[in-house]
């Protein structure tokens, strides 16, 4: 990997005392790989590298690191030297920054800013994290609709050797009302003195402050847009979202549905404490589901007692119940998977559900009937009793087959009832194929009792 | 949903009979949305509405239909209308519909085509799918190192009309070595005589045809790049992989490692042959995980078989067997799940393995000592029996412990003996839980089973 290679160099300097290098070396690297190099070393080397950086480079490794990174770099230094450093982050990231302090701690740092981007700031804080108007940038490009095209572009230059990034140039009225957007495609093949006016688009694609984070995001993707105005409840242009912010957007949401699938909750706490926060949060972001789960097995242990009778005349039985829930819920979770999976990238409509349950049953009868069949065949041998290896391999073909069907149709059922499909899928799967799977065998052997013994 | 009013628009332009209306709308509307429509009605009605799109409406309508669509559609056309229609798709969405056919077919299409267009059609289908090739796009603006700026503008106004994204100018020598990169910012903010070679950035990030997608498409999100150039053994510019790209690489490597983790292979099968494809396929891709959980589960079964006697004495211990593997299963899934989607992420990497291996240690001991002694209360009270109160429920406590630490320690252990840390990870610890717990079980039972009879 590359950033072994990079850390041993870095080392090198280190070991060499060659400061100058090391300062030169950090300086010139993408922050992205500062980012990655940062996460492989220990905090002393942390802290020795980041005094090395300039305020400007600083800055934008703190937008590449993890916030639990941040809080420790910062808390190294001065601060006098952390102001100057996070005041020269990017707005957004800025107020997400300053969202995890304390009111104190955000003071001493907006205080240090001038008053417009302080302002600027409490504003971008003031909306939910997951919003477009949490994750929008408010640095982008904005001209008034009665200027030219030469205008423009002197405008353009003006703002070359900042940070911006030049997707879209937004098009407004005086009071900042969004009118339409300019693309430079568009502006490079005008004449200098039109009006922008009469060359933008005028029907934008645009979302709103509260917008839901996942419909921004999805929009970005499935429209392949650069970025997204967003505006308030008066059509007045707030920020962008950019396409890279929709990428990340993608991965959390896909995280938590990944968490949700096993049962691990991310409604109160972000999908990064589980991994990172403190230790009672994690358990209380896994707990709640794996209750549920307790009851549901109490059902089927229920279900078991219920058979004691038969258990006291043919114990033997009990030692098959782990290979019979095992692989139905096995099988059971992989129709889960694929039904939830599809649903969310659209592979999976509504409209398709009863297609797809009945193919997971035929997929689940063709796997049930051979494994069925084959562990008929080593029962029946090990045990030399051909009753006890067709009621076990019966039961497995039954389980198997009642598992894609329960996980085929489980999926479209809670979407249908408004709820995340993907919340405790492997879990619920697991849980009802024990307590049916269970029941199944159960009655099927103590009809074929009498047979058995 | 939008979707479903504009279904019920178009529905009721069908029945008016007003074809100018519904020729007009359906050429109106973004060809994602007509894709999302298409997904939602009825073959026959597709194939009216695709009728109306014009020839270029028709070919971006493609590009965002699934591959049974594309065939679906173009089935119902004549040849000559459906060469017009591909001949208008984007070279590389191009040579992926392509990819699919006969080579009869492929020939049927290329042969209608110009011959420069269908020599580089050609081109692209040599790559593998899943390679920088595979996925590169060959439209790109490209422009000799000795020309000025103002030339370049000249030429980027040529191609405004296209359908190529602007997101680069690259800068080549005479015989197409890459040499550099030109953003449409450094060519706004430099004077109109001066040569690109001069104001192009030399140090430019590149992809090599044969590179895996997925190192392509994690770079550009990691850099924030728009696109990537994609250059052959001699360094020859042969096209770009763009942001987009990188978000359905990426999408689909999730998707991969979503199923890999509860068993389903797509290591022979594209991840939507197992959703859409034949049955046959979709069994294979799921059989060889659940054949290896069926040997797991019968050493489960032995081990259970070798407590005959204990069984024998005491029968009622059966029906506790799935309330242990279940919940054991359950949060060692949880433990899988955290670890294998932060390495995925990033969030974790290997220098952490210890530090996330203890943390789930800690966590499996709290909730498990939580439940266990849960558990004990209940049974103790139904069964009024301490002895076997204690007995399950310590077994509960060990189970979910171990499941932790079982469920933690081994992706790492995957990922260091470099398998997929993801790989039927589900299945695999569902298993050992179910091996290693009922030992725990029995042996506990059979230590005290002077107590409990």
């Amino acid at each position: 990997m590359i950033e072994e290679h990079i850390i041993e160099k870095l080392k090198g300097y280190v070991e060499l005392e060659n400061e100058a290098e090391l300062q030169n070396e950090l300086n010139n690297m993408h922050s992205a790989d500062i980012a990655e190099v940062f996460e492989q070393i220990t905090p002393d080397e942390r802290e020795k590298y980041f005094g090395y950086l300039d305020a400007e480079n600083a800055a934008y490794l703190l937008e590449e690191v993890s916030p639990q990174l941040q809080v420790e770099l910062l808390g190294n230094l001065e601060e006098e030297k952390a102001a100057e450093i996070v005041s020269k982050m990017s707005p957004d990231l800025m107020a997400d920054f300053l969202g995890d302090l304390s009111d104190e701690e955000v003071s001493g740092y907006l205080n240090k800013l001038p008053q417009r981007v302080s302002t600027q700031i409490r504003e971008l804080m003031t909306y939910p994290e997951d919003s477009a108007g949490g994750i929008m940038t408010t640095e982008f490009l904005r001209v008034n609709e009665n200027i030219t095209v030469e205008e423009t572009f002197a405008y353009v230059r003006t703002k070359a050797t900042s940070n911006i990034d030049f997707y879209y140039i937004y098009v407004v009225d005086k009071l900042n009302h969004l009118l339409g957007v300019l693309s430079l495609r568009s502006l490079i093949s005008s004449p200098l003195d039109m009006q922008v006016g009469n060359i933008m688009t005028a029907d934008v694609f645009k979302v709103h402050t509260s917008d839901d984070q996942e419909y921004v995001a999805d929009s970005i993707i499935k429209y392949g847009y650069l970025a997204l105005p967003v505006v308030d409840n008066y059509n007045r242009l707030k920020g962008i979202v950019t396409w890279d912010d929709a990428h990340y957007v993608n991965e959390e949401e896909t995280t938590e549905e990944i968490y949700a699938s096993s049962g691990i909750s991310t409604a109160i706490f972000d999908e990064d404490e589980i991994l990172t926060g403190k230790l009672m949060l994690a358990v209380r972001a896994r707990a709640p589901w794996l209750l549920i789960t307790l009851f549901g097995e109490f059902i089927a242990v229920n279900v078991a007692n219920h058979f004691d009778g038969t258990l006291r005349q043919l114990p033997v039985i009990a030692i098959f119940i782990p290979l019979l829930a095992g692989l139905g819920g096995n099988i059971g979770t992989q129709s889960v998977t694929l039904m939830v999976r599809g649903l969310s990238t659209g592979q999976i409509t509504m409209n398709s559900a009863l297609h797809h349950v009945f193919r997971e049953l035929r997929i689940g009868l063709i796997i049930g009937l051979t494994f069925g069949l084959l562990v008929m065949v080593v029962t029946w041998n090990w045990k030399n009793n051909i009753v006890l290896g067709s009621v076990v391999g019966i039961s497995m073909a039954a389980n198997m087959t009642i598992a894609t069907l329960l996980g085929g149709v489980s999926p479209f059922l809670l979407k249908k009832l408004k709820f995340d499909p993907a919340v405790a899928s492997g879990p619920f799967i697991a849980t009802a194929i024990d307590v049916i799977g269970l029941a199944v065998y159960f009655i099927l052997v103590t009809l074929s009792l009498k047979f058995l013994i």
